[in-house]
């Protein structure tokens, strides 16, 4: 694993938090030569499945060796730890709260390590924001290069976190809506790899509540505005879009919402 | 043109969206060095004319060279071409959409290119999400010193933007809101390059709807709280703001609303 | 004091707002090596008061030498100062409003400078956004290592700002919320130094209004989901949560609104 410099924050303080740049503080009193980035702080509050989603969507991106930085954490100040994981070439400081699970459905974590080397921590260690006192300075110094063994000792089972799968049959696959961007774009937990047959005819149905459309398209301005249009979006999901508006308010679609696709035979 | 490295984003994506730190790590896996600061990712969804005020306003305050993405591209994956042009000391990547229409009315491009060289693309690039496929990796190697020629081939035209112009005449202007500030003053789309009368005593009066105002101003806090009062805001346009509140929610004002000034005679 | 290259960014403009970004524009452009933290730009529109609780609680955790830029500046344009100050390793611009005065309850400032060396300011100065015009090249010049007297003569005493403190007796404590954090959090003006009793045991009860809860917990979860707990927070305030639920929007909670510890006898 190359030396890392780069250091990404994923939290629910919401983005005009001053908690956020407590921990840059941290982080930079540490090691001020640290490149942080903000992934989202957006996550609703304690919404571990959604901080999932992001994680599993965002982090791959980043260059090899780059520390992530996950705080959403309904858990701190009790007995749950935080650990340490390698997943494909990037690293994780995060709650063990099931955060990393989607993103390890298709990749193996490499290490696991418990965070318990308080020699690392920022003292005292309030009971409430272990992500100033505890995240912030041990993902500082990984970036400067610390080796991660000395943060703990290797641990193995992460906690598990339930995420809907799709249900996929002969003729149908049957998912929901997993979320919603700030366009109104619905993003189902319906993946190309689920994708069995053939998509590119008219041939297939999405349905979401009582609107259908059919066939699989490319992009947006496949279809007239106004239109609902079913296409692969840029994470390699099933989305449903209504061309030049929200599909979100126009339909009064949430996440969660059953979505299938079906096949006439 | 000297060697630029700092890039910056300006989308319609929202604050919180994921997708901003998608385009960000995949410029920093290109050029780690790359120094990336957001305009705003606060564009109204799809808002070219919004864009293109920012664009207009913010991007001549940076550094020579920096490279200004522009991602506020309803016509993703069309046919619509991807430009990158030099516009004063600066670098702009843009979906042609006439997003750089208002700033290149007092400044020409010097060179305009259509971007093509798939080299240079993240493969496979996503139809959907060019931002982070062709936009990102492309604007980290011009970042890193790239040649624009490489870009493709020099291109002329660009797609037009109508952006309302106010009407000058002898006795009066009559312009337009053109964007309302997080405070709630009413920025106008007249000019104090269109005020070709004086305009620093009390002749002149400014409407708006049923409310009127005398006088240009030198700053907010010189008229009594609550006061509606007029001055040539920061960048140099005509603006309407009630001291000490918002005039916007007081005023119920939107963009596109009327803005007239009147001269006794 | 060390040679400081950061630079952080406290405003009341929004999130989205490119003014943001035409003071960073204008940073780079004097000192392209500023690295440049938000700390937030989700003050209230010139609520001094809360500008000043992010300052005192946030600014801290920042390297040695660190330039603070603190804009939120009802003022702007009229005749009041702008000064630098250094508290503890800290230093500060900000406009004359009393934005200092929580941060020095507890550190006096080692000098005070009033800003009016113009060889410094971007010319023209703007009458209206002093923050890009006046603001970010001083603060890239300090970052850069300027001597700070240069920026102008020393002055003494800041504009005091009322910040409202308890009442401390024998057997009560009389106080208010100060901050509402992103998560619904009621953090009070009660600072940890006022608790000179025993908190420990069950004796004390905290009261909002006609809710009560009895004993200072360590951290959210020592109490059942939907429970009002009371806890020292993270900056070392009396803070009042429900367990797994934002307090403010549940208890119906403003700033502002009394917070009373009572102990039995």
């Amino acid at each position: 694993m190359t030396t890392p410099k780069i250091i990404t924050l994923t939290t629910d303080f919401g983005v005009s938090s001053p908690y956020i740049a407590a921990m840059k503080g941290v982080i930079l009193s540490v090691f001020p030569e640290a490149k942080i980035v903000d992934i989202t702080h957006g996550v609703a509050p304690q919404d571990i499945v959604q901080a999932a989603a992001v994680v599993q969507d965002v982090t791959p991106f980043f260059p090899p060796g780059t520390v992530h930085v996950i705080v959403v954490d309904p858990g701190v100040g009790t007995g749950r730890e935080i650990l340490y994981a390698e997943v494909g070439s990037q690293c994780y400081l995060f709650p063990d709260n099931g955060v990393l699970g989607p993103l390890c459905e298709t990749a193996v974590p490499q290490r696991i390590i418990a965070v318990r080397n308080r020699a690392l921590w920022r003292e005292p260690v309030s009971h409430t924001f272990h992500g100033r006192d505890i995240f912030a300075p041990v993902a500082a110094h990984l970036a400067m290069g610390l080796d991660a063994k000395l943060l703990g000792d290797e641990t193995s089972p992460m906690v598990k976190l339930t995420v809907p799968q799709p249900t996929v049959a002969k003729s149908r696959i049957v998912g929901e809506i997993r979320t919603i961007d700030s366009f109104g774009n619905l993003i189902t937990n319906i993946h190309h790899r689920h994708l069995t047959r053939r998509v590119t005819d008219t041939s297939v149905c999405v349905l979401l509540g009582i609107y259908e459309t059919y066939g699989i398209y490319r992009t947006y301005a496949d279809l007239p505005e106004g239109a609902l249009i079913a296409l692969v979006g840029s994470n390699g999901h099933l989305e449903l879009a209504v061309v030049g508006d929200n599909a979100a308010e126009r339909l009064g679609a949430e996440v969660g919402q059953t979505v299938t696709m079906a096949w006439d035979r």
